[in-house]
């Protein structure tokens, strides 16, 4: 962490030519602040390392930050240090998010209607990191040394080809490790040949989506539940029928209600997304017993269930399978970091050759260095490290972030009790418009996610989704006091 | 070239632990044949030095070459060296490429309609480099030193969102250095903000066939023409119709013939794929005012148009368009290598704003560490060296080959007169069935791709795809032998 600052600010300053050191040190931070690429929250190295560390005087270094402070960028506390404020001077944040709205512009050429209706819906949010933004893990953790040393030692030696496309749904050695990981770690029942590797969940479940439905299929999905499942199975010309989720996850229509069964379902047994909710051995049971009853695939999303704190992990239901109707994805975007688009699906044996083959036509395959460096950093234990590791890092900012909303707000604002994962619910009060609010924390530079779009229907809960991952535990209080601060007022009217 | 096969060995020998030094060489580089890691048509280092790189006598690299030698697998040729066997004595590639048949199991789960269609037209091979596969360049030459290089000093720096998705349809830096490129490279005329990076010309045509097209809507493509390009239109929901391919590359009807009009037109204008046509300038202007005329939108694949010999470059249909009615795509693919999976689209203004946000919406965007990398290898000219280096490479094994056919053949097999591009066509005599004598050569260890497969219809044009990239100059004439001599004897029947 010091280092990335520090790093950051050693680059700016070899870019500036002119001011004095002070203003040419002032700048860099003011800007990186600005540009979001320190996050709001941030804890600053001391004074004394940071000097030590750009070569530079320690009052060079304390007059920059006196004067930051001075102007709202910084704030100190007392034997914890310096902090980027949660909520900075100026929203020169906006420039970096430009308003969806922009984009919705009907001039010149027209969309397609499915174009047309995907921008309407659009979940993805324009920000990808910092507090309190969901879905993102720490990645300044990310043992970046350990792998540019796999990787360069393996690109000594890799065959030729491994520049080239490549075929048979990815790396075989990676396609090893992972079944020996998954077997072991989320009970996962499978061999080496069964593991397709996708360059994120999102293309998983589009190949799925194209060889396994036809135009007008009904998938079920959760309600509320990602907007990416949505998304992509729209696009392709779905029916997505949103199936409300109770404290268990995806709740099942009675056993005497006439249903259309599904061609999929699709659901996040460990981890329900957004809501957290945990599903039981006897709703799995259940939820196995309809699918296969009907005919139907489940789809397991398995998005961030390594992150289970405390309690026993709880396995995953392609295990509890017997049908061979369940497929697994899996993902190293919240275990080591999004950008490596890097994801996975466990296939029924049936499929697995012929969906290998449609996914090499579809999208052809490549990443032959990512894919075996991968394979390396998980068959020599880096891998289960640095799960080990994340994993008690984000327990305890789940704690801070928990006994902040706690003692700020009150118990009732808690909005789940699972212990897993990356983010919580803070629940709001029904008469609260969680957009609204979410958009004016944004204004003040705080980003949240408002439950209700997570709803395709009318949202029956209201909330605000925080993503605790990148927020160290220590400056968790300071950094959610802006939402309690803004929130105190709406609930005394 | 001499310190991958020296590394590839090193490596092999490294991991043997029994046997004498001599069996341990010989064991490796038979294996590496065998496995394809060295390609047929290789010219393997001189024995002194590799025996030098490897730190052994030369006596034991020359018995282990002769010892090959004498069970096949390599060839000497007085005053050239020596060379891996363009037919090998065993077909152990069998176990590289298991038949496509093996995935069309109808077994257990059953696939959608578009998925079976999609499997039934499968146009991917299992095999992706060596002689003489088309569509691969040689990516012995990538410069992995100076990548690593930059990449490493740029990991340093990186901001830490760097890691996480991305937006905007790609990070900015590459935008700006590709627009420079294009803008002076390809004639083609954009600001870096209607640059959108993309995981590959398919993810380039999916994102348009979604966000552009409804279910139905028509889109010409090319008679004969990239599988590709048919494949991810179909599995959208399009109707491909072909359109027949002159000496010009695609066709026009007549200006009184009764058209409905399609919504995009798929054209490889500056070098057919695979008949390596050149769109002259009249037919260009026409197909620009039809497309206009008919309000349709044209998508110009410029998939290697920077390997053109000795000619002046034709430049992209893109910047001779005034209606801003043309969608750019190119990529590095063919330029640099596929597995690094980076593609771009050059898009009309009015789309951009929309494309990004669908493009975040529906694949997520990330490889933050790869396009900055890219972008600075371009900034800092390494990208145009590299492509001026292997035009001339190219250009050198295009005429190799060339003389090859006419020498062995004649110059009636001559299938085209473009000197650009990365494979040319070997003309049959229509009697011949291309795909059956295809197959055998490649039973024989031989990859070929047969022209028929790349028509919708009833081919008008028989034909081998030979792609000349991976195979040196003085080893074309060996490596093209064997197709020679299963080709004269079915002549002369």
């Amino acid at each position: 962490m010091r280092t990335l600052v520090g790093d950051l600010l050693a680059c700016h300053l070899g870019q500036a030519t002119s001011g004095t050191l002070g203003k040419r040190l002032y700048d860099a931070l003011q800007q990186s602040i600005q540009a979001g690429m320190v996050a709001p929250g941030t804890r600053l190295p001391a004074s004394r390392d940071l000097a030590k560390e750009l070569g530079v005087s320690r009052n060079t270094v304390m007059a920059a930050y006196e004067q930051l402070q001075s102007e709202g960028y910084l704030s100190t506390r007392a034997g914890s240090g310096t902090f980027v404020s949660a909520v900075l001077p100026e929203s020169d944040l906006s420039a970096i998010a430009p308003p969806v709205a922009e984009g919705r512009s009907t001039d010149g050429i027209t969309l397609s209607r499915r174009g047309e209706q995907l921008l309407n819906r659009a979940g993805a949010s324009q920000r990808q990191w910092g507090a309190f933004m969901p879905g993102v893990p720490d990645v300044r953790h990310f043992p970046q040394k350990t792998w540019r040393k796999i990787s360069r030692r393996l690109n000594l030696r890799l065959p030729v080809e491994t520049l080239s496309y490549s075929q048979h749904g990815g790396y075989a050695p990676l396609q090893q490790a992972l079944a020996d990981y998954l077997r072991v770690a989320r009970s996962v029942k499978c061999t080496p040949e069964q593991i397709l590797i996708t360059s994120g969940t999102h293309q998983s479940l589009d190949l799925l989506a194209k060889m396994l439905c036809n135009p007008g299929d009904r998938v079920w999905v959760e309600e509320p539940g990602y907007w990416g499942h949505r998304s992509v199975l729209e696009i392709n010309g779905l029916e997505t029928v949103p199936v409300t989720v109770d404290d268990e996850g995806l709740t099942l229509p009675a056993e005497e209600a006439h249903v259309s069964p599904p061609r999929l379902i699709c659901v996040t047994p460990s981890h329900q997304y957004p809501t957290g909710a945990v599903m039981g051995l006897a709703r799995r049971k259940a939820l196995l017993d309809r699918a296969q009853a009907w005919g139907s695939l489940i789809v397991e999303d398995d998005y961030d269930s390594e992150f289970r704190f405390g309690e026993n992990p709880v396995p995953a239901l392609q295990g509890l399978a017997q049908a061979g109707n369940v497929i697994y994805l899996g993902t190293f975007s919240k275990t080591l970091y999004p950008g490596l688009r890097t994801s996975y699906m466990v296939l029924p044996d049936s499929l697995t050759a012929r969906l290998k083959i449609a996914h090499s036509e579809l999208y052809r395959g490549g990443y032959g260095l990512t894919q075996l460096t991968l394979a390396e950093f998980i068959r020599e234990g880096h891998y289960a490290a640095h799960v080990r590791r994340m994993r008690q890092l984000y327990s305890q900012r789940r704690e801070a972030l928990v006994t902040a909303i706690r003692q700020q707000l009150g118990e009732a604002f808690i909005g789940q009790e699972s212990h897993a994962g990356l983010h919580l619910i803070l629940a709001l009060p029904q008469e609260i418009d969680d957009v609204a609010f979410s958009a004016g924390l944004e204004q003040a530079g705080v980003w949240t996610r408002p439950l209700s779009v997570y709803y395709m229907g009318v949202a029956k809960r209201r909330g605000l989704i925080l993503g605790y991952a990148c927020v160290e535990a220590e400056a968790m209080a300071e950094t959610f006091r802006p939402i309690a601060r803004a929130l105190l007022p709406l609930l005394q009217r």
